[in-house]
């Protein structure tokens, strides 16, 4: 993980479209609070959150990319890790901090994996549930990726 | 906890205001995964998330109202306990379940507590930080609460 991440603009990363932000964070006796302003964090609105839980070691999940909607993924509770794959280049992510969040834009194939033992994936999305929008074939993704 | 929570309508509590939430949920082989369609589950406009983690089980947060903001309180990872207070009704709560809401409108005194190893609280509030918002006196509070 680049030590840049630290700083408050989000950051590029070799997945096109997907930036990594670290979010502000407040600790002190009473423990600790990472909060995120949508309008300054996220660049989208959210209009639907889901919460990924009481997963396996050794389950994936996701695998599939989506036509128009952006997420916001963050590790609130535990670990674990994200591959984003823009058809060109990809990269993988490990979130383990409620402070670090990763924005997954369109037409990028995402999958998460190896969460670790109570990991609580929390993801912002700019829609609701649509399975018109999902991509769930990686040769379709590709011919979509590359015409763009 | 009221059987009725189960249903998928807002539940009225003994405070005004304070509605609890079942959260749609989906189990299989890969885990669980609670979503929330703002428009449909929650009463605003989200502009901030905050995530509270790593509090001592004696430790107590909140007590404050707010006099504009909205708040859905939703434990993510293990439990906590959710004392809110009108001014003349008060209940206790106890948010154990990534699917379980709670509602919490201005004017409601808010305390958390007895956070269990590891839980993790998400809230998200109707407006970003404004500290001109925090009634902080619980004499002033009820002043405020008894008069609207």
């Amino acid at each position: 993980m680049p030590s840049d991440v630290l700083v408050s603009e989000p950051v590029h990363t070799q997945v096109k479209g997907v930036m990594l932000r670290r979010l502000p964070s407040v600790h002190d006796l009473r423990g600790m609070l990472s909060f995120c302003e949508i309008d300054s964090h996220v660049p989208f609105s959210v209009r639907r959150y889901f919460v990924v839980s009481a997963v396996a070691g050794d389950a994936s999940r996701g695998a599939h990319a989506h036509r128009t909607l952006h997420q916001f993924l963050t590790c609130v509770h535990g670990r674990c890790h994200v591959i984003a794959d823009d058809g060109e280049s990809r990269q993988e992510f490990v979130l383990d901090n409620p402070s670090l969040g990763l924005h997954v834009p369109p037409l990028v194939w995402s999958t998460q994996y190896r969460y670790s033992p109570g990991a609580v994936l929390l993801v912002l999305a700019s829609d609701v549930y649509d399975e018109a929008d999902y991509i769930r074939d990686y040769d379709q993704f590709l011919q979509l990726a590359r015409a763009r």
